[in-house]
């Protein structure tokens, strides 16, 4: 379900997050309980806490009241520690009374699966849209905010956890257990903003608390750690309007598996999973997706000290073991950074320093030399962050000692406090928390990361981040062509209760929105065809025409090369004697004599309805090579020309457009615009269709890209309204256009 | 250089590894000396230390003498702390002694790269070879023995750091820094058998030391940290000899740059780079490559703490959260790790632990309920180890404190000390050594990952690894064929001066080997060609035969599909008439008239000298897609028949060779034969080729594989001695026989 509501921005959620009195109700004495626990959290709040409990006048020191109404104060959050059943009448009152906010911890909703849980979770809804509360939950672990000392949530010791100093990061997390678990990084010396945990999100959700980080000005980076959004378009809203405001989101989603793409019915739809639903919205968006739990912290604290974006395009490495130079180096390669050689001034800067140091090559060996003298190594780096060629320097640390490490991450902070380059350690030791790594841990300046691998892939996923300057709205970026709906017209006409549209058919709907297709003609009978050929010019295709026949290759449907009026004339011949005994049952329109499309490469075209983010194009490359290629990448649309052009550029295929070994380039252009065309198609046919698809489209030196063969499916319709999206609809395998190995 | 050494085995080193008397040359009373780091890192040696000093009498207890000849017995190993110019007098008194082993710190040899250094280095080999003496380094770090707490090397602290319990995970590094650092993980409770660095490998280099390890009964796996080796084959049978000890090698590789492959000239030996090399030769050995650094020692631990293999083949995940279940079971989906669902034991028992538990699905979310009575925990653990379709079970763990996790890693390890299963936990949290997570590093059975992915990756290797039954020796498992060197016979005769032969030259020994090749006839005038076509049969090929010209295409030297006698004639007049404007230097020895192979797809087969491995084959598709796909692979030869049908498993292009989309399948025995003649060609031709490839090979129905083009390129040959490898040689680009699309 496709919702529609605005994201809601700090104005909606500050009272919820930064509140500046907090009722609990469900406060209580007794230990363990969650009303205690809360309270113990909020021991270090610098704002005003109720308690609320029928009996007692004061729990912990704060004074306590029996309800709500009776505070002294209307207050701006409350956190509502008690059950289900209870929370109901609590959350009515605090609507009444203009409570700004309410965490709810109850479960007992929308998880269970029941209708009980279901229909209490819409009255909450209900309560806090027309009350004007904001709901954090329910079944939801709480919030933190760091600044205030707030920690609104039942987790044991988390105030205590968050007393020391705030950092920027801020994390959203769809899990409480596992975002609590990043926020744990605490206890190494890590500092977090603001934590974030949704819950069931009946009220506010991800992308709302997005939006709301993307205004606080207490944030500089967003980590988000998703499980599925239900309104995928408002979520890419929330992470554009971070990036307007410079705050990268980082992103790790789970629930990747191929069991949740079972259901795609369409032999495209198989390749292109929901999964990569998601990886193309987040490129769309700009959100740095992460692919492992364990990289979100390190990656968005680099980001985090490193706002300012690079100032140079290489990577210096500087090293005390050859070792773990190469091994960086290595990694530097793999993610496409440069390497470039030291400048004059930093080489003679360590030649001071090592008078032995003979190379002067990126990544260096300093070798050990520089521990003699342990200051020496300060002044190595800070020769190193002066380089105007390096936007980034890292320093791998390998084995680590009170006297190596322990002092070498001091200088590695002040040096880092005093620069503009970006300056990274990388920790490749086996004691995870030894000497030296709660400085770097803890530092405002210089990032620590434990992989080598991760350190380079975050700086080139940084320098692509700052590189970014469109982080205008979707909604604004490319607004549908305001050419009517050709194929809904069309549509009428040509679909009378089928659910496969021909092929003839389809290609006329496509031709419309100016894709090329073949010239064809639909004959009945042999001398027909091979007037239609005389016109046309030989060699031909023969294809039989029929809304029952989605796989014409399987039945003797197709006929390519047809060389000679004999050929024409045999081929339909014998084509008709086989439809009768193969394809009996099926309503024959007649036989397409086709224009032969020349050699060239093949793309396919499809589209994906996607329940989250809705009409999608898939793109990759056709004909037999689409399923030994695999590189059928999905696209959210509208696709305009740039989005089409970068499309392109991502083909496997590319190489050969451009034209691979010295042959001349094809129109790299002209099948950009194939593919806005295409996109527009897609959305015109939103609702209207299950599966379009153009496979291939041959791209020829004479024509440019040509649909060779397409197939549109149509939705089921009921009664005359809008069709819905995603119902059953035949796998089509429809290559038909396709010699395997030779194209006609 | 390849080296035939054989290996050295426990008997060659034990008394370097396992002394029972070390004598420290150059100890010293000195804080910070090497000399006083050693003697101080011997400290719990269960063996007898002797000081050598020129004046002392005792250093920190120890009894000194002045040289090595007055200590009262002839000691197993010397360690020598002293610099390069007085090392190499001590090593000579050494071996003299009858001294068993020597560790020299000493630098200032092969790695200054000067002509002093390089002489010294090989006077010490001449003195270790003939003296008896294993020597460890020089450059060298040093060795720890955690059994005897012989730690044998200069680190700070190192003796008190391995005082604990060994553990059985032995450590090889060519870079000691690295090493050591990883070592270091004794500081969170892991424990360890051996740590061997290589320094310069004189004498003892990274294979003797996997030998030795095979061998050595205190050591269960081997890890091996690795920049680059001389003598690929012999690392190899060390990776084997242990396999057949049954213990695994998990290799890190280091310097996998493109920068050390750009000295690669042919076209496809820069698709595949040394480091595929590597690959391919790990993956022939059977060693568990991992790829980050950071990854070696968790690796290392699943395989020592399971040393029995696999119960079941699939992973049982028990979350008590539920999204840290779902990243779980995405990574086993990444690796190909079956989730089977939890049988009705192990669901009733989790139904009377978890009441309102209602899903049997893996992987489990038991929620946070199991926390209330902490004991249930390892009830629910057992039942999912007792589950006989589980190999291993992964058990997430989020938010860490010592009343849960704390609790929870005793209770792991004590199910892992009961079963027979493997039992790992995945710790999912930023606080890297919080409460718990020492019990889990030291423990002897569980093992704890830091990453999901890792834990779900390793889990993959380790079932191949246990799946793998073949360890037998290298040298033995194929023998080339005698058929004696018809290539070597052939190129006498073909070759006079020239550095490639003749696409007809090359395609004559090719057939030798039983390759086919498509018939050919060389003509030298129309008449000719036209009466080698009408035997032959239309459609032909016609393409210009000169050992000066290795791009035909370019300058018309190739046409496709002649169909008739007038074509055939005029291909010809057209062709020689170009030749004498844009080959006028060309020696034209003729013009090959060429049967059609006919349609298919087409592979790549070519060779690669290498310095460490020797001769590769390298296979892949090949024709146009050989750029686009670059799938070619490296595989070490000879490659016999279940090698070659493995090496064609892994294409890209097997889907169409099975029989893509319906199509009947091509002849893969008759390929995997191809590929095995071609090996032996290789091998033929190791010493007088630098280049050989068969590009395309185009598999078709009619005639199965058939070499549309070859190419050899010759070595540069020295008064008629074996000609060197590696040798300069054109480039050539030669995919004349493939039209850019359809193929003739």
């Amino acid at each position: 379900m496709i919702q529609q509501r605005p994201l809601y921005g700090r104005d909606d959620l500050r009272r919820l997050i930064e509140p500046r009195s907090i009722a609990v109700v469900g406060a209580s004495p007794t230990e363990g309980s969650f009303g205690r626990r809360t309270l113990e959290n909020l021991a270090n709040f610098t704002g005003t806490v109720y308690g609320i409990h029928p009996k007692h006048s004061e729990i912990l020191g704060r004074p306590t009241f029996s309800n709500l109404a009776d505070l002294p104060e209307v207050p701006d959050c409350v956190i509502v520690c008690v059950g289900q059943h209870l929370a109901e009448p609590v959350i009515q009152e605090a609507a009444r009374l203009g409570i700004g906010g309410a965490v709810v911890y109850a479960s007992g909703y929308r998880e269970t699966g029941d209708v009980d849980g279901e229909a209490a979770q819409l009255r909450l809804l209900d309560t806090a849209r027309h009350g004007g509360l904001r709901l954090a939950g329910p079944n939801c672990i709480g919030l933190v905010n760091a600044q205030s000392k707030a920690a609104m949530n039942f987790m044991t010791d988390c105030g205590q956890m968050i007393s020391g100093d705030a950092g920027s990061i801020s994390l959203v997390s769809q899990s409480g257990a596992l975002g609590y678990s990043l926020l744990q990084g605490v206890h190494r010396g890590m500092g977090f903003s603001k934590f974030l945990a949704c819950g069931n999100s009946v009220d506010v959700d991800v992308a709302d608390y997005v939006s709301y980080l993307a205004e606080d000005p207490d944030t500089s980076v967003i980590v988000c750690l998703l499980e599925g959004i239900s309104d995928g378009r408002r979520f890419i809203e929330a992470i554009l309007k971070a990036g307007r405001a410079g705050k990268p989101v980082i992103v790790y989603k789970a629930a990747n598996g191929e069991a949740s793409s079972k259901a795609a019915l369409s032999h495209t739809g198989t390749l292109a999973g929901s999964a990569e639903a998601y990886r193309s919205a987040f490129r769309r968006a700009g959100a740095v997706l992460v692919e492992d739990f364990e990289a979100l912290l390190e990656v968005a604290t680099f980001f985090s000290r490193n706002p300012q974006g690079p100032n140079g395009a290489g990577v210096g490495i500087m090293a005390t073991s050859g070792g773990a130079g190469v091994i960086c180096a290595d990694k530097a390669e793999e993610n496409a950074l440069p390497l470039p050689a030291l400048d004059d001034a930093t080489a003679a800067v360590l030649q001071d320093i090592v008078p032995g140091f003979g190379s002067m090559a990126n990544p260096a060996d300093l070798t050990a030399e520089v521990l003699k003298d342990i200051s020496t190594f300060k002044t190595a780096v800070m020769s190193f962050c002066d380089d105007p060629s390096y936007g980034a320097v890292v320093v791998p640390l390998t084995f680590v000692h009170e006297t190596t490490t322990g002092v070498r991450a001091r200088y590695l902070a002040e040096v880092a406090s005093e620069t503009n380059t970006a300056l990274a350690a990388v920790w490749m030791n086996e004691w995870l928390e030894g000497p030296g790594s709660r400085d770097l841990d803890s530092d405002a300046s210089v990032t620590v990361f434990r992989s080598p691998s991760r350190c380079m892939w975050t700086i080139r996923r940084w320098m692509d981040w700052h590189a970014r300057t469109d982080w205008s709205p979707l909604s604004g970026s490319t607004a549908d062509a305001a050419v009517g709906n050709p194929a809904a017209g069309l549509l009428g006409a040509a679909a009378s209760g089928a659910t496969a549209l021909t092929e003839t058919a389809a290609k006329e709907i496509v031709a419309r929105y100016g894709i090329k297709v073949p010239a064809e003609q639909v004959v009945q009978t042999p001398d027909e065809a091979v007037a239609a050929a005389d016109a046309m010019g030989y060699p031909v295709v023969l294809k039989v025409v029929s809304p029952d026949i989605l796989h014409k290759s399987e039945v003797g449907g197709v006929r390519v090369g047809l060389a000679s009026a004999d050929e024409v004339r045999e081929a339909l011949t014998t084509m008709s004697a086989r439809m009768l005994s193969e394809a009996a049952h099926a309503q024959i329109v007649g036989y397409s004599v086709q224009q032969m499309a020349g050699e060239g490469p093949e793309i396919l075209l499809g589209a994906r309805f996607d329940p989250v983010f809705g009409p999608l194009v898939l793109l990759g490359s056709g004909g037999t090579w689409v399923e030994i290629l695999k590189d059928v990448k999905v696209y959210l649309t509208p696709l305009d020309r740039p989005t089409a052009l970068a499309a392109i550029r991502e083909m496997t295929l590319v190489k050969v457009l451009e034209g691979a070994r010295g042959h001349a380039p094809y129109d790299i252009d002209a099948l950009a615009d194939t593919i806005v065309a295409f996109s527009q198609l897609v959305r015109d046919l939103d609702g209207l269709a299950t599966e379009i698809e153009l496979n291939p489209v041959r791209i020829t030196r004479e024509h440019g890209p040509m649909a060779v063969d397409a197939l549109i499916v149509l939705a089921p319709r009921e009664h005359g309204s809008t069709p819905k999206t995603g119902g059953a609809a035949p796998v089509a395998n429809h290559a038909e256009g396709t010699a395997e190995w030779a194209n006609a």
